[in-house]
């Protein structure tokens, strides 16, 4: 087993050398630029990972590493059109930098040529890896969806948005998982365990996504604190605290979730205030423990060694330790 | 062997049978809506027709055909977003009744799905279908990105122009055959016979298509005639008229493929007149024979009975003598 640090730059070295220097550059490109953009590396890591875990070298599992690492970028390329978000990674994004068009035919070149990068196993593994990849993709999609629907409604429940943040989020990264396992022939239970790992730390890692938004240090969080606030955003923390709040409480936080103030600092302080008043801030907390925990008891069912088990265990709470 | 409508009502079957009566609505109505619209439903014909040329039950190539279906719907919901276009097939297009990230969104489900289809072969098989899509896919993008990138340039040569047709159009048609052969388990050299037959004239097709925007009968041409002069489009026609006029009756056409007259009946006329008197319109012509023999000389290298062939030939010629 190598550490984090040795995984990341071991798959980096991979991606630069996997470059698509093609014609024609206007389709190429765009590619090249998204993929090295940077970001934490994380699931391709977790696939390089997983194939070691499960007792074969980490070098035959690159290819799968590399199509969970194309397909995050051409979620993240497509999403950012949807979003009309300017910058990614503090960099202008694809359609920002190139235009729209761009954006939509070099996603879509993206999301083929991660299905192309499993050609590279045999047939049955072949088949294994492009149906988890087709059923992970298509729950991104429904996810994304979900999400852009809950703009406009206002009966939003919690197990709702636990769906949507699962699609969009959470099953990518156990699928990056036990594509590693595939690729080293683990067993069916150790695939769905360690799939079962990656998923609910996925969730619990978007769930502290949501409370750092409110909660995390200014200093060290990447983006701006009370982000999701001033987007009227429905997080698990509004859903709970609209959940748990009297009527007028309540009807107070639908007003504050109904306007765009100039200046958003009292809307800020007023509805993180409401978030701790509310005890949503603490059932968030507990909440991301309580999926950390599930991450754990998902390894249960995994047939590998106290030792690897303890890794897992130590990644995950290193990954819920952050404060940004 | 069946008739061209009975395996077009039989698709057609088979593709209402499969309509995603699935959750988020807001991502799956719209694309069984584009799958409803209509059209010829030629590539999905071919791949049911190709798989009982070579001796298996076409009901084991329908889901092979609907992905291929799939597959060309995708390209148009998201190249209809790129060229602005209001209308398909006389109906509104996917981002004008909903919007663009719906096409977006929606458009990359339905290419998912086209994989997903293929699930349903076994290992090999699948592995087979999956490649040949992926290849043919990313060939369709990259004839789409030259497309685009022609619209602003003014050296586009004859031999780009037909790589770009062939990307964009031809191979999809070959794609559709091979498929059919494939889950017939066909021989390799089978499968290539009936992929070129089918790229051939995919490109006859196509060519044929320029044609007819310019002298099509338009009583029966569906879509406006002029319509590619109108928008000054580097067509074959074009191309060759350019490259065989001499100098002063180049200029005069590039001039008038720079400009956009509000009433473009002149234009329309004098560029056709050229297309005439530079030989552009014959050459055209023949270029279409041309590529008509060709698909049908690829036959020779299909062990198919000479009855099979003679379909195969008379389809091509049905093909090729609309006039609309």
């Amino acid at each position: 087993m190598h550490s984090i640090p040795e995984y990341t730059s071991i798959f980096l070295e991979y991606l630069n050398k996997h470059a698509l220097e093609k014609e024609p550059k206007n389709l190429y490109e765009p590619i090249n630029y998204i993929l090295q953009l940077g970001g934490k590396r994380l699931r391709p890591v977790l696939t390089l990972m997983a194939c070691e875990l499960f007792e074969k070298d980490y070098k035959d599992a690159l290819d799968a590493a590399l199509a969970v690492e194309i397909f995050h970028n051409f979620s993240l390329v497509h999403d950012d059109i949807m979003d009309d978000a300017p910058l990614r990674r503090g960099e202008e994004t694809v359609h920002e930098k190139w235009d729209i068009n761009t954006g939509i035919l070099s996603g879509d070149a993206m999301l083929i040529r991660a299905y192309q990068l499993f050609e590279n196993y045999e047939g049955a593994t072949f088949k294994e890896l492009a149906k988890l990849f087709s059923k992970t993709a298509i729950e991104v999609c429904e996810g994304q969806q979900y999400d852009v629907d809950f703009e406009t409604r206002d009966d939003v429940t919690i197990p709702e948005y636990m769906k949507m943040i699962e699609y969009k989020t959470a099953v990518l990264v156990g699928a990056a998982l036990k594509m590693g396992a595939i690729v080293a022939g683990a067993s069916k239970s150790c695939q769905e365990g360690i799939y079962n790992y990656g998923r609910d730390l996925g969730l619990a890692f978007q769930l502290q996504d949501d409370y750092l938004d409110a909660f995390g240090d200014p200093e060290s969080f990447g983006k701006q604190v009370g982000g999701d606030i001033i987007e009227n955003k429905k997080t698990f923390l509004y859903l709970t605290a609209l959940a748990n709040s009297n009527k007028d409480d309540a009807q107070q936080l639908e007003h504050f979730f109904s306007i765009s103030p100039a200046d958003p600092t009292d809307k800020i302080e007023t509805v993180k205030q409401q978030f701790l008043d509310s005890g949503a801030a603490k059932a968030t907390e507990e909440e991301i423990a309580k999926y950390t925990q599930k991450a754990f008891t998902a390894l249960d069912n995994v047939d590998i060694s106290e030792d690897k088990k303890e890794t897992l265990r130590l990644f995950g709470q290193g990954l819920m330790k952050r404060t940004y």
